[in-house]
């Protein structure tokens, strides 16, 4: 089969790769259909992965068709058309059984993608291991990029949120415009916000957020003005979307007595410079961490059928597979208006 | 000073009435700018009243100007724009500090207008008792129907999706839709509901409820047309806002495994037939109870402020106080698209 | 194989019984070690129970060992000591995966000894559906007779106290002393609970609870002695451990404002007789339904651990699976002291 | 009237000072009963206090009876034994009235004995503002030392606990075990810690913490037999109750995935050193802030009368106002076994 495979900084092919095939009795093979490229897999872009390994196939957001089932599997059938949980998980440990995929005693925040370990998913089939547990079909009246949306961005964008404790009547900030940070926007106006507050120094990413009801602020004034705007109050919760050291302290200037930093970035800073004194007088709470995808399924896709959330609509550029190193070229230099990148077999 | 006063079943006049005025340092006396007619001042209105007085001032809900403050008031001085909760609480007992005015210890489901206790707000003027616990500041940015709406209505179908414990992605039934119904389906999609189900036996009153988004439903069918639409999961939850016994068994009826009834409506059935079986089946919730007004004002002010509540829509007729008579008439009758009755001074 | 059958009402045998064996890739074979008799296999040895089989295997709790485990099993292999959850699910769908097992859609309400669609655990031998998914290894430093209150009784008290909302610092009230009654008691306290009432006929039973920390009450005073001890303020969550009727109605008589009462006996009434008035003064929230038995485990198994619960100081009685027809004889009785029935293989 | 006064490091002298009196309507002055001197008061012992103030009265925790009220006050009468919050608040503004009285917005902060704006406790009389909203009296059946342990030191443990979301089952590690430290043990227990280690340099320390049920740990060994303990996961929650940055560094340590930190300890650093690489791969949460001190009362009244908690335990020296200044002396050197001391009038 043909695949997407990362061969060093800005060195992303697409060329011949190894079939997927079933390695045990709990996998399925799929089919891709689509699939997306994560702010995330730009780390990976820019030379600064998670494993040494060169010529593994990257990504890790896609949708497609069954094609082969292991003998243990029960749920899936060669034809049925489904998402793949870009978070895996054994499936029978305690955390994975309590919804906490990326808990998961076996096989803690494994990923598709990020090594030969296991494969990517911007590839023409894809292995999924114990697919009962890491695989739903295509929910009833969703598209294959609304699904697409719900194996990674959706999800997490809605964690930040819920990590956030947003609540109704609240006043939110976000924290980074990119697909996730623009999610973030309009999930926490389903989660009852009463304003939310969108910051980015890019202009245009400001303005869809004002487009989703959103009032945009530029970093460097953002502080002021949201002082201005709530009465010396500022924000109830902040989701950062974006893991830079800077746009973290931003959030957390950003909040109020009693306030919320949830941050969904990709942090790995040792020694970060945090406010604590800032922090006590303000009784912070802080909050980082990766998204269990499945967990939120039962609340998203109900909110898609409801016509509430619209993923779809932050995607920017559909491409075939075999364009990759050009959708990788665009997303990273967010030239275009490249926002949300998906491609097609 | 002129009043509202109940002399008999559908005996409302417009009357002199001893004028209100400060009986205790704490009290406040507030010149009426607007008033409402609720739907429980129907019960009054039928001769089903809360007390057997005759000659009492009516009304629970108002806003209006500050003329006049006890000595220990802190708060507010004449001049001062406020909205009177209806809910009235000592502001001193344990639950009235923990925001539950209407378990107050002192004064439990006090109210204005049901009797001589404590004299009606369908008045020109209203003597409201611990003031600083019973009043606030008209928000900035709200009409004085808006603020009007957050004395009882709005927060009472309010108080009803959050004892629902509607949360997001759920599916929603709201079963009654006068003003506090259409104003609970308002408040769940705010809440997050991924759909809301309607139920009334008036056509207008189910179109107006589509109209926020909501799908119609008439009683007769409910319950059937509930199963298809959901797959036989039928309603995660259901907000009641008749009180009515048959209103409520069919709230009953229409929520599924693990489901919430929420019953807004007042109730004061002896002996309720109470479908128990179903109720150990479905893992039933079955909640009732009445509303801390205040309670809910941090969050039901940023709401409307924000543009994400809109409850003055619901207000049909706005008459001179003076013409109070015809406006219970006309609520009574649901005459002439009667919906919410608002009175000026 | 030997197994309790059941032949009409208070006819229970010891007798021959085919073989439990796989029936399907993801079954497992227990051999009994440890079995109990619960307080709803008195409905059918009383001849109300839930099917109009007769000849099956009955019994709902058992702990063992591994013999057999089919094809698609992943996590037990023989010679594992597991108990089984009496709660069944398909471990597949949507409630299932979130902890709901008794929301199973592909199996609702399922369990053991019901029927012949599922043979019981009161057998030398049980064939256990989906092990992956009903099965846990007997937790390190747990008894066996520990790890059998855990397969039903100790999760549904855990379940009833959860339910009824118990926070720190509550007054609670405990309907019924069984043995569920009891543990519901003591897991009341490790809620934090302040003061627990404990309320039975039994003057033996209300003398365990006094030495668990409760306060005893007979039902027949209880409403007037907790009025009394409260100062007239009740208690602020019920659990009905009893399923009656009548005794249902005391727990929503022992509540105050805002009570909470959580039903956990089996109650089947079609027309019960609820008192909407009272519920509505006191804003009551009235919860009934069954345990997802796995779904507590990860509180409760550490809770034994620790030393905080002891479910086996509530066993009455052990005695060979042979002499099953005289514990049932006893344990209807509830003569000779008769608690919890325990019988070994 | 006499009083202990700041002039200085370690320079607290017992002198003459100005008359406790009314200065407002709703002002009230107590005789003071009994006082404790709290860690924070160290603070200003060692000349690193919250103002430059010299001379002004020391101490925020206090019981004793009213002797005089402003003609506003509605609930105390000249005779009543209170017991007066550490935290004050205006009693007016919305998070006072939401109970989040240190968020107030006339006030924030607040306390006194930290500079003259608010005179301190360890008086013979103290000044009481806002008296209806920032007292309370000694609940039935509390003795004098525990009713003055509910002024701040108590809370300020169970605050943390709440913070740290500590719920049945878990795992806590309690990092500092002074007065405060030692309750919050005790706390954890209350709110269904399956266990809880404690960690201190101090072995006498840690033995009183083992004698409440925990398991010791020294500082420097703490993550390697808290690793060993759970078998790797590490704690569930940690509380904070030194303020530190090596004690808080070690308290993020300490927990485990998902893992949350709640820091009581006064830090005020402004440049933490924040290891957020591990927090992110932690999902960690941590929290810190002060305590609103009477939102807690509803809950700690009732265990302390139920025998649930015992925070008078942890008083080790009772001795005469008079003789302040050796008090300061032998808790400042942990001299002579000084854990919590409480003054006399």
């Amino acid at each position: 089969m043909k695949a997407l495979c990362y061969h060093g900084p800005r060195d992303i092919r697409f060329e011949s790769f190894e079939d997927a095939k079933l390695q045990d009795d709990r996998d399925v093979v799929v089919k891709m259909e689509r699939c997306g490229i994560c702010g995330s897999d730009l780390h990976i872009y820019h030379g600064q992965g998670f494993s040494p390994d060169l010529g593994f196939c990257v990504g890790h957001e896609a949708v497609g068709e069954v094609v082969e089932v292991g003998r243990s599997v029960v749920q899936y059938r060669p034809g049925d058309r489904v998402m793949i949980s870009a978070a895996v998980g054994c499936g029978a440990c305690g955390p994975c059984l309590a919804g906490e995929v990326n808990q998961c005693r076996n096989n803690a925040m494994q990923c598709y993608g990020l090594s030969h370990r296991l494969e990517g998913c911007q590839a023409e089939a894809i292995r999924v291991p114990a697919g009962d547990f890491n695989l739903a079909k295509i929910p009833d009246g969703l598209t294959a990029d609304q699904a697409l949306m719900l194996t990674d961005n959706l999800p997490t964008a809605w964690f930040g949120c819920r990590n956030a404790g947003i609540s109704a009547g609240q006043t939110v900030v976000v924290v980074g415009l990119g697909p996730i940070g623009l999610m973030a926007v309009e999930s926490a106006f389903v989660l009852g916000a009463s304003r939310v507050f969108a910051v980015d120094f890019v202009a245009e990413r400001r303005a869809l957020a004002a487009e989703l009801g959103a009032t945009p602020l530029h970093p460097d004034t953002a502080v002021a003005e949201l002082m201005e705007a709530t009465s010396g109050r500022l924000a109830d919760c902040a989701v950062e979307a974006v893991g830079a050291d800077a746009s973290i302290k931003l959030a957390i200037a950003l909040v109020g007595r009693q306030g919320v930093v949830s941050v969904i970035g990709v942090n790995q800073t040792a020694n970060f410079d945090f406010p604590m004194g800032m922090a006590f007088f303000k009784s912070l709470s802080f909050r980082i961490g990766t998204c269990s995808v499945p967990k939120f399924w039962p609340e998203l896709v109900p909110l898609i059928q409801g016509g509430r959330l619209h993923p779809e609509q932050f995607i920017s550029h559909t491409l075939p597979l075999a364009d990759g190193a050009e959708a990788y070229r665009l997303f990273d230099a967010r030239a275009d208006g490249a926002l949300k990148m998906v491609m097609t077999a």
